[in-house]
């Protein structure tokens, strides 16, 4: 089985949208990327910090998806990174009431020996230079390392963040954050400088209107499923993320013809996760419901015509 | 042969994008859509006006392409509409900088005999009496009715549209006019209310995000061809419907499984239309380089995952 090593938040978000609101409730990159990546066959640990705070059953529900977390590392005193988001009435954007750094603000990342060795590992959202530091605790080369960034860490650390993503197979990034990156409007020219920057791979994610993956010769959609409601998008780039180096990671096969399956999958585990607030969707989620929406998938995406 | 009757504009377009600016050269959603039809085998004829300014070579160009003028009415002493705009640097905002009427003013539609009778109607985007006049002259329910519509409708003439839209098969809309039609943010939801208003099949255009179809139990969803450069989209939408309407028309099956073939056709000749300014590319444009685009629609949105 192969070994996905995953760093990112472990958090609390407390997030209001139009259909309503919640108090402190689970977050955070790495939970997303977990518990996506647990629908498939992996052996997987995260890295992450967390408060006294945080409650012992959430690692015990994590861990019952077969997610180590021994690499998360408890300060007791200390409290857990917490943000507070509020969407606007079309879901797609959203203002940050609050953001609590908290244990995050002095994270040192440690690769529990165990893990020490990942065939997959994946670079959640965080500070390039914890991202670089797992990257340096790693004794040989994974077969696959995806990092996903944001526009904060171009605006705020571009140098450190630059030197990441010459370390990394894939990028994830959303169309917005592609063109800042890149300096180019048109999306293909965006993702033929970031190949020139590192990453063999480049995936822009548009949220309701799907992903596109690049390598250098070959261009791949995968469109996000049509749903009646959106609930809570918290969280679906990195369920995204997640499904998408789960089934690479379980599949053992980084062939260009897999990640499209990949990404087909990582957009399939998103639209469950914003059909409920926060991880709800996901900690319930059964492979046969996986399985009747990639048939949604297909009849969403599939046609025949002969070519002449 | 299918006999298709367009009716739309043919009008002078004068176009400034970041890359470039025309002055008058020939646009209209009837030309355009005419032009993207041509490329399969149908009998095609137009319905419109134009002014004594109007050149004559334009309509040899159009019947060169099979397309039938005979229903274009020349106003010897009247003047052609003329629509000038200027593209934001996005290319998916624009400005209108003049609008002028002229001819299309006093438009009154006459169906020539020849064209009363037609298998396919395009109803391209006009004021919705003058649409709902061409469907009172046709003597026998077409196989399918098509309509293209904008939000100036919707504003101004709202219970005439109403009326036309009871009257037929397929509506084709952007996502902005999809909302404020059924006063349904989410696309899914607003697509389930317009069928009810009359149309069997609803189109969900969203430009460089690809296209939805709609019908009441299932949706099919054609991306746009991710571009280099897109140079001008002035008359994207209506050489996506012409593509569209044209496919089927020349095939003569209405199947939603040929529906989807119709809106990847429709997708690809838009992708060409854009590459150049007004219809440039599109008189240009062979059978040969459509062929060879569709492959690269397949690429794009086709995989292979075996269901468990």
């Amino acid at each position: 089985m192969s070994k996905l090593l995953i760093v990112g938040t472990v958090a609390f978000d407390a997030i209001e949208t139009p259909f309503g609101k919640t108090e402190k409730i689970l977050g955070g990159a790495a939970t997303y990327i977990g518990l996506a990546a647990s629908q498939f066959n992996v052996e997987s640990g995260i890295v992450s910090i967390v408060g006294g705070d945080f409650p012992k059953g959430y690692l015990e529900m994590l861990n019952s998806k077969n997610i180590d977390t021994t690499g998360i590392e408890i300060v007791k005193n200390g409290k857990t990174f917490f943000w507070r988001g509020k969407y606007h009435n079309d879901l797609n954007t959203r203002d940050t009431l609050t953001t609590e750094l908290n244990v995050l603000a002095d994270f040192k990342p440690v690769v529990p020996k165990k893990f020490q060795n990942p065939d997959f590992l994946m670079l959640g959202n965080l500070h390039p230079s914890v991202q670089m530091s797992v990257i340096k605790q790693i004794s040989k080369r994974p077969k696959l390392v995806v990092l996903d960034t944001m526009n904060f860490w171009m605006d705020n650390t571009w140098d450190e963040l630059i030197e990441v993503i010459k370390k990394i197979d894939v990028i994830t990034i959303n169309d917005e954050e592609a063109r800042q990156l890149s300096g180019e409007y048109s999306l293909v020219r965006a993702a033929h400088k970031i190949h020139k920057m590192g990453p063999e791979y480049v995936i822009i994610k548009k949220g309701e209107h799907g992903a596109l993956l690049f390598n250098k010769k070959n261009v791949f959609f995968a469109p996000a499923l049509p749903l009646e409601d959106v609930f809570d998008p918290t969280g679906a780039g990195d369920t995204f993320a997640g499904g998408f180096i789960g089934y690479l990671a379980s599949t053992r096969d980084i062939s260009f013809e897999n990640m499209k399956r990949a990404i087909i999958y990582g957009s399939n585990l998103a639209s469950f996760s914003v059909e409920k607030f926060g991880t709800r969707q996901m900690e319930d989620l059964t492979k046969k419901e996986v399985q009747d929406r990639l048939q949604d998938f297909k009849q969403l995406t599939q046609f025949e015509i002969e070519l002449h």
